[in-house]
């Protein structure tokens, strides 16, 4: 297990304490996130229906997955071997059976039918049909919103967790540095794609990674004009910038960071554009402290910013730390306008100040940990534009 | 574009029919991989709401994204420019604003809000808050299950589909033997998974690689009683038996394979569980043709197999080729007792025996097409239990 099991129980209690504050009896978590937080569960069985249920007069949950899997669940997690409930495989990707009805069928056998039950109905391993059909198996349960309770517990991290994003954060350095190291004119995109994976899985001499939740993004030349590319095997030309995203993951607990490169001699305009992010990244990470909002930040950098004449749409950055594939974000605190959490130690950002114009851009980020003071950036490494001089 | 327009065309005209005989005037796609096979639209941007809305009575599909997403339509899709429709960044994880507003306004304003509306309801990417905020949004529309709706025109692949299939063989077979060299006691097991990594996306000198839509799933020891581990950064022990799942991928087409190493001695429960399924493999492939039903290759196995005192409750295999994490199934034809699917040439299925007991157990997989007279394994590897000596 990553966590001793006080930790793990601790998290238990904060959640319940939400529970009760909504007036849920019986939380159904179906973030795969939210239950390898919650338990300790860590496998790539997320592409079937599974579930963790936290019961508020029940001290310890229930998994119910995938029979084949119920031996990940015993390998992983915390739980006593009772708690861990297998569905027969005919339930898979059936036309006839789903998932949901033998979670109804168990909740009802363990008479929990009549309760107000919490389900995450934003999230992507909770489907429309498994709301319909849960509705339908469970006709007298209040079945209420329950999206983020658990990622809102989440939002500060413990000294163990934060010990394990430094990690990550070793990581993403290394394997920022091994693709900066190979882009040059000529090399394909995919080598230096699998370049970084390497670096991010084999890790260092003393801990392994883990696999990130996004793969690398890799945009180049016009393509930087997005963020959310990832690689060809097309070969990089000379005038090319590259734009490298990418995250290191320990255990499940991820340090994102960007950086761009630019391969021969940048365009004027490219390197006003890395200026004035870069500037206004520094602004940032110099007034980011407990005690402010999270728009505060957003404030900081749009005024410093301006100032050249530039303005960004999308917001700046986000909480993150412990994740699945699709995402590394935690859905919780965004910074931007209008978002007025107060900032508190141990809270985590990607602070990604991506600027993306029609036939450019440029990404510089930073993973950050709010201090007792101010707040540390996990990686140490320069932000500027990276020029490779041609080969 | 990884196909010509007219495959694309051909894709929509397909699904056109399909919809006409489930009266769904508007299709709307959240599937990556169907939003990919009608569109060509690629990139990471999956974590947030996007969709391709398919219109029976306009010729092109129109693209709604992120707006810092809508370059990479441009890039990547066949699609008119006014076909690409940015929502704004406030939208994204805001606890007031829901993507699904968007798209139900811009419904509206096309005149499409009182049409019967098609979605797919049993998809990662799209929540049971989407839906509830579509129906509020749309109070005058029909709304109809649409789910696989897309996903069973992919069924029978392109001669392009099978090649780019064949290529992910290729890449697939040299991840597996990477990643079989290198195991050994002593090493890493997260060392294992980045030089399979590695191999995986830098391909070959020909093509390069892409991400796979599932990680490589590397249990050992008494790990392997589950199929959906990955990995850690222990070291692997004499005695240990290990299972690789993988696939190559390229440009989104996958061929998985799976295969099991023993380091040092096997025991005999593990050589009598390694040939029941490599015999088991063997028959249903020599079974194998157009015409059959799927649920026969099932029972071949599974009389195979019995001989020798086994059983297997889940599934044999299921249709694959075209995905996006977290899973490279296409979630259509299953190869189990009732799916009465007829097979037809070009078809493509993953056929996975796995076998797993309660301290260990096996996988061999092949990766197939459907040919005019039988089937054909995409790799050619040997697939019996690996034996690595000791060092």
């Amino acid at each position: 297990m990553s966590f001793t099991t006080s930790e793990y129980k601790e998290r238990i209690r904060k959640t319940k304490e939400r529970m009760m504050q909504k007036g849920i009896d019986v939380l159904l978590i179906t973030d795969p996130a939210n239950i390898n937080y919650l338990s300790g569960y860590d496998g790539w069985s997320f592409y079937v229906h599974q579930m963790l249920v936290v019961i508020i007069d029940e001290e310890q949950p229930m998994w119910i997955g995938r029979g084949m899997d119920a031996n990940a669940a015993k390998v992983t997690t915390w739980l006593y071997r009772d708690h861990i409930i297998p569905y027969p495989d005919d339930y898979i990707h059936s036309d006839t059976k789903h998932p949901m009805d033998f979670v109804a069928g168990f909740l009802k056998q363990i008479g929990q039918e009549n309760r107000s039950i919490g389900v995450e109905m934003e999230n992507y391993y909770f489907t429309a049909k498994s709301y319909e059909q849960l509705k339908k198996g469970l006709p007298n349960a209040n079945l209420q919103d329950a999206t983020l309770l658990v990622n809102w517990v989440r939002l500060i991290k413990s000294d163990a967790e934060i010990e394990y994003m430094k990690r990550a954060a070793v990581i993403a350095e290394k394997a920022m540095q091994a693709g900066i190291e190979l882009i040059q004119e000529g090399v394909r995109e995919c080598d230096v794609a699998a370049k970084i994976f390497y670096t991010q899985i084999t890790g260092t001499e003393e801990f392994g990674g883990d696999y990130p939740a996004i793969v690398p993004l890799l945009p180049s030349g016009e393509k930087t004009s997005t963020p959310h590319l990832t690689w060809t095997d097309e070969r990089y030309k000379d005038g090319d910038a590259v734009i490298l995203e990418l995250a290191g993951c320990y255990k499940r607990y991820h340090s994102p960071l960007a950086r761009t490169v630019q391969i021969g001699k940048p365009k004027e305009e490219m390197e006003t554009l890395s200026k004035v992010a870069v500037e206004g990244i520094n602004a940032c990470l110099e007034m980011i402290r407990p005690g402010i909002a999270a728009e505060e930040i957003e404030e900081t950098w749009r005024k410093t910013i301006e100032k050249s004449g530039f303005v960004k749409e999308s917001r700046l950055g986000y909480s993150m730390g412990c994740n699945y594939p699709p995402d590394w974000g935690e859905h919780t605190v965004s910074i931007r306008k209008g978002d007025k959490t107060i900032l508190q130690p141990n809270m985590t950002f990607h602070l990604i100040p991506g600027l993306w114009l029609d036939k450019y851009g440029f990404e510089v980020s930073e993973s950050i940990r709010i201090t007792e003071s101010g707040c540390e950036t996990f990686a140490k490494m320069p932000r500027d534009l990276t020029l490779k001089e041609f080969v």
